[in-house]
């Protein structure tokens, strides 16, 4: 349970993952890919509490707002800029601008989203502080759930006729 | 640091709350509004790993999209009829009505809202494992956060023109 | 391990519990019953550290001196009038008087106790901070415990002729 | 806060405590005594997480029901022969007999206690995982706390006349 | 999953271990020998978090310098006189010098070791805060692990030569 | 105590760090070098149990067998290619070999190290859930600490000669 050494079969292998290392497509709405490198992905992660992801972006490529409902984590920027963003619970927006090697936190379960600012691709690795930080991306939960959330819902929450959010939906849903 | 017993000055009333024994008006314009029992309110919640809130909902009143960094969530309808929804990390939107004396649970860092949907005012109690959840509101978070979210970002987000964008920012600053 | 994500079947009824929505019946010695929410009740609350009960009280009834190894308590009062006391592990005493509506909380670990003094019933609703609380009741554990606690250690515990720890046990013994 | 490299001025002694060593008197009431090693006696364990503690009996000596809030409790015999029991949420009475170098097991918050069946003095150490478990002493706290439990409660807890509840008290008060 | 009440099926035993009660045998190259009491030889200590050992020092015996990935240590003298060492993160050597019933705690990961420095056999008892506190033996793990660590780290890593390795290796993993 | 939130005075600069951006120097006897973006570094980290390292290494560089107390670490190439190897409780040497972009994993409190196996220089970034890992050294630990590890406690440990002890201990002090 607390261990991994009471495991009686395991190799390196279940500890690595080479999958991090080659940028991934990013020609999609959104400029921007996440690839996760998880206890799914990496089962020797299990207990003990870690992952790391990926993130590529295309030039103005915006990773959305969204958290993480179990990790806190810090972001490293392999290449490009980038602006970081967090959310306070106090709805405090929290900034930087980002360079080649430098570090962003994000705190457990606070919204947060990324921008690429610089003319070419970026890319960033992350780690978290679980090895199963989940994520819970806001336009995709609010406006592509299955079953959907209902127009009145969403009408009320952001204070848009039924119309606007059928709109948002019909273009949400098609993102991957 | 981890038991109160070292604590040499205390006494009952620092365990004690009144402020949940009210409804709170709900004449906003989303209809409703959440009362906290959380630390802050009661001191000596602290280090003891729970708190307590109330939500008071008007006729069709919603408690819009939101999440909790540090809780998960069950919640007690005191009275009235609501609808209350969570989203998991995969976009499947769980759902259930609830009556009077009816529970439910909003896992951890997972967006989710209630509607009041009886004829009648609603009220509702929740219990957190942590002194203090902490609250991400969605809406307000997005599109009424100082500095604001940079209307680019909300645009990309929503797949909606600056002029939306605007005319939302303009209507959710007003709310409480 | 931790997150329901990785649960591919569940529905909403994992984490609904209609349960705690009536009264039980308190015509018993104590003249009180609790009803649990834990996660034998409640399958979805595994892995997500929180539970609920629902307390109902006689007029004059007794929630006798009891703990919970694996939760602190946060009580609210449906309704009735409660007098409501923990013992600290300095042998305080602290006591408050409850109306309906207000809350009071109850440390990890500490021996507790409630009693009905109003004139009409009571009935409570509690969060706690675990999936499975447990209770551990102190006169049923001491005097109705399989196999029997020895007469030579109550005799001893309480300063008592081993004829009045058997009085004690035979009454205990058909309690609920 | 997560470990003690910070602490900048420390010595060994801090992680040093000779008070186990020595048997303490045993000539009270119960015939058993206890004393710490915990945080308040060892400052090196602050954050650490674990703590000792030694008790004697006399023979036929009683350590009497009492639980550790925020601790398992492992019992090494150091020597003489006892009997310990735990008493489980379910009300089973889990006993052992045990000589010199015998260990036992007292889960956390679950009410146990130890008899000296030897002819001799008996002594034990004890690990626990907190710096400070603390401890609810089952007679004191509802026999002798301050202020006290109220003779209704009591009466009604154990079945017992206000006399035979005046009478335990006058007992009680009188231990150490 | 957090607690033994839901275990249908257990008996006093599976808290109860009378392994460390006996001396064991010393007569190897380093004169110590430790012998565990953790969930694999005391099965109920499943998910209590606590565990104990018990080491005999041969005179002059050393157990040598290692560390316990997953738990802090506070170790009692049962017998004889021994000194202490741990050794902090800023590579400060912390020492005492114990004798019979005293007490020392080495923190979590922290390499420790402790020498018999009396005339006489010696003998300690620890209790640690995890049920698998694990063991990472600094000269076993460096010179006699399967498959071997390369010669070009360890003669790297403390500036010998291959020769100086071999010979280290060839001695080590004599040892039990 | 558990969230930022309650933090009035923050800025963005406190998740912020530039300092794993640019190579250190990698001069010294083990052609390698550890820069920490921990707690101590990023100020915002406190409480949120995640922080960043950087280790450069020169070809042929060695980041010599330790272990950090208090967290796992999640391991990513940067440039460059490594051998990179763990130790488990049962001393089994697991190892991989490493190109840019590849992951590895070291289970919080087991001994590991790296090796640049590559032509040219190598660099990794790490992800650790702990806000403060530290970092146990064996060989600095071992044969560089103040005050001094004894020869008698080397010479066993290592079945080697004072003289040797002596002759490592002369040429690891050297060492940053």
């Amino acid at each position: 349970m607390n261990g991994f050494a009471c495991k009686a079969n395991f190799s390196a292998s279940n500890f690595f993952f080479a999958g991090l290392a080659m940028p991934q497509p990013t020609n999609n709405t959104l400029g921007s890919i996440v690839t996760l490198a998880s206890v799914f992905q990496v089962p020797g992660l299990n207990t003990l509490g870690v992952s790391m992801n990926r993130i590529d972006f295309a030039p103005g490529g915006l990773n959305p707002p969204h958290e993480h409902p179990r990790a806190t984590e810090i972001l490293f920027v392999l290449y490009g800029e980038l602006e970081a963003h967090f959310i306070t619970t106090a709805n405090v927006l929290v900034s930087v601008t980002l360079k080649q090697g430098e570090i962003f936190t994000f705190p457990k379960g606070l919204v947060h989203f990324e921008t690429n600012i610089g003319k070419g691709p970026a890319a960033t690795i992350s780690g978290f502080n679980s090895q199963n930080p989940g994520r819970e991306d806001i336009p995709t939960s609010l406006f592509a759930a299955t079953p959907p959330v209902p127009n009145s819902v969403l009408s009320k929450t952001f204070q848009i006729s039924y119309q606007e959010v059928d709109a948002i939906k019909s273009k949400i849903a098609g993102n991957p």
